[in-house]
């Protein structure tokens, strides 16, 4: 059973009497009387992060995923908690050190402080990241509207592609495969545009477990549908060339997660001020496709206009 | 190396720009500006919980351990996340029901309610739990003065003796046997005197790790001695009789944690308001010492009035 499967079976009633958790239906508790975000993930070994040779890099992947689901929300994090459950082998004094390094460049990067947390003896290495923000609205789930267009941020794939070279699955010259892994480890995250977003996104929602599993997750609880142009789905030229290349096929690796791109709807008016915002931040967009209505299915449609229909739509959380 | 030592040393410095977190040396995050006061504590299989056959009450017990943060410091809970990691043979449909059910039992009692979280699959079973409540001020660590009284709440050891019996090391008659292990699960929390406590504690604390390990961690920055009476240290007439009957050592059981009573100090004016308070409640509250110059060092005077030192001062999550 999957995480938000689990939630929603057994937890859901238990929040009932708080408007405020959005039933557990969302990636963020807003507590609109307090103006207070918080956001809550724990990261597993082997399931969330791939190894921990590199604790540098990890710890800022998985910082970067968590204050990605109050960016893509709009709204700007402004501290952190972090659990730690290790051992002896796993918190060493180096990797410690590491860690403690890697955070305090985050922090500088990002405008965050670290505010408490535990940490716990256990020989699973884990890790729960909790973050908070502050701010007078949020942009929810389940809030597109019929013919809203959908928009992406950034190139999707880059982090699927690393995973797969980190696998050993794919192999290229040091200088791709290290671009690639680099894209898994440490995602774009646009913070400068948290604020903005909240003027013309209708719902939001980041990419952490591919675009289609995500954008059913958007809308899981609306009767709508909606249709994807494979073809305007953004990704690097590396990317492309790979795929190319190595004979294989762009939608596996946009179905993928680990992007942290955002994902969001907004109506046909807002289309120049989207364009607009985004070139002044100097932050690639992209128009992929259309909100329609329940009575025709979701589509996506590959560059020859041919329907296309996938099985495995993403990610999971699971290797 | 312990849980604070492991904050401090590698991960205190991060929080430096952040004036609220108290550098990390207190059991709550407190942002003043905001009044907002949050917990956080990961709870590992074997290490903070005996084992797993009665998860309904497992649960309720880490819940509380978690709220007792807040209400130590003169803070009402208002709501908590949990993140819970565990697998097919530990979150089993019957274990989760069990959960459920005790969570909505406990949100009743202490007038709470879940906002969110996460659920991830590991083999290694553990939850962590974030409470969250607001405050305008909140009662701080080392905050002690010179000749304050030490007061606790409640009766002390009775949960490790419940312990020791989960752990076959002590058995009593069935009845007796029901009462301690009730006592290790259902720690008593004292949530209607959480915005009372602000009014007369200079510095709280609740006992987790044991009475001495907890009074140290009170006043560990400050320059201070304590002098405590173990005659007038409070345990139940329960635990009295059986460490009789067993020629067992009191010290040995009030040193324990996961009592959860409140441990605080305050100037000898409050003495009257603070009785009164507590009769008010119908809570039982005991003097047991004094705050005393750094000039002598800690001591602990016995029935009979002889100075006794003590080796293992207490638990720090460790079977």
């Amino acid at each position: 059973m999957h995480e938000f499967d689990l939630i929603k079976k057994y937890f859901s009633k238990l929040s009932l009497g708080n408007k405020n958790s959005l039933n557990l239906n969302d990636d963020v508790f807003f507590d609109k009387k307090k103006k207070l975000v918080i956001s809550v993930d724990t990261y597993v070994y082997k399931s969330h992060f791939f190894d921990f040779k590199k604790p540098n890099l990890v710890i800022k992947k998985i910082l970067r995923s968590s204050i990605s689901d109050l960016i893509c929300k709009g709204v700007k994090p402004k501290y952190y908690f972090i659990s730690g459950s290790g051992n002896k082998k796993t918190f060493t004094k180096s990797n410690l050190n590491k860690i403690s390094f890697s955070l305090k460049q985050e922090q500088k990067k990002f405008g965050i402080y670290l505010s408490g947390g535990d940490t716990v003896f256990s020989n699973k290495l884990s890790f729960t990241i909790i973050s908070v923000g502050f701010s007078k609205n949020i942009i929810f789930r389940n809030n597109a509207k019929i013919n809203d267009d959908i928009y992406v941020s950034g190139n999707l794939g880059d982090s699927y592609a690393g995973l797969k070279i980190l696998k050993k699955d794919i192999s290229l010259n040091k200088y791709s495969n290290k671009y690639f892994v680099m894209k898994y480890y440490l995602p774009e995250l646009h913070i400068d545009l948290a604020k903005k977003l909240l003027s013309f996104a209708n719902t939001s929602i980041d990419i952490s477990d591919g675009l289609f599993t995500d954008l059913d997750k958007l809308i899981n609880r609306q009767k709508l549908s909606y249709k994807i142009n494979l073809g305007d789905v953004p990704i690097s030229k590396k990317l492309k060339a790979m795929i190319l290349q190595k004979k294989l096929k762009k939608i596996e690796f946009i179905s993928r997660g680990d992007d942290y791109q955002i994902l969001f709807t907004a109506s046909q008016e807002k289309a120049r001020i989207i364009q607009r915002t985004f070139k002044s931040l100097g932050i690639k967009i992209s128009k992929i496709g259309k909100i329609c209505s329940i009575n025709q299915k979701s589509q996506i449609i590959d560059e020859k206009g041919n329907k296309i229909t996938i099985k495995n739509k993403g990610y999971l959380h699971k290797f």
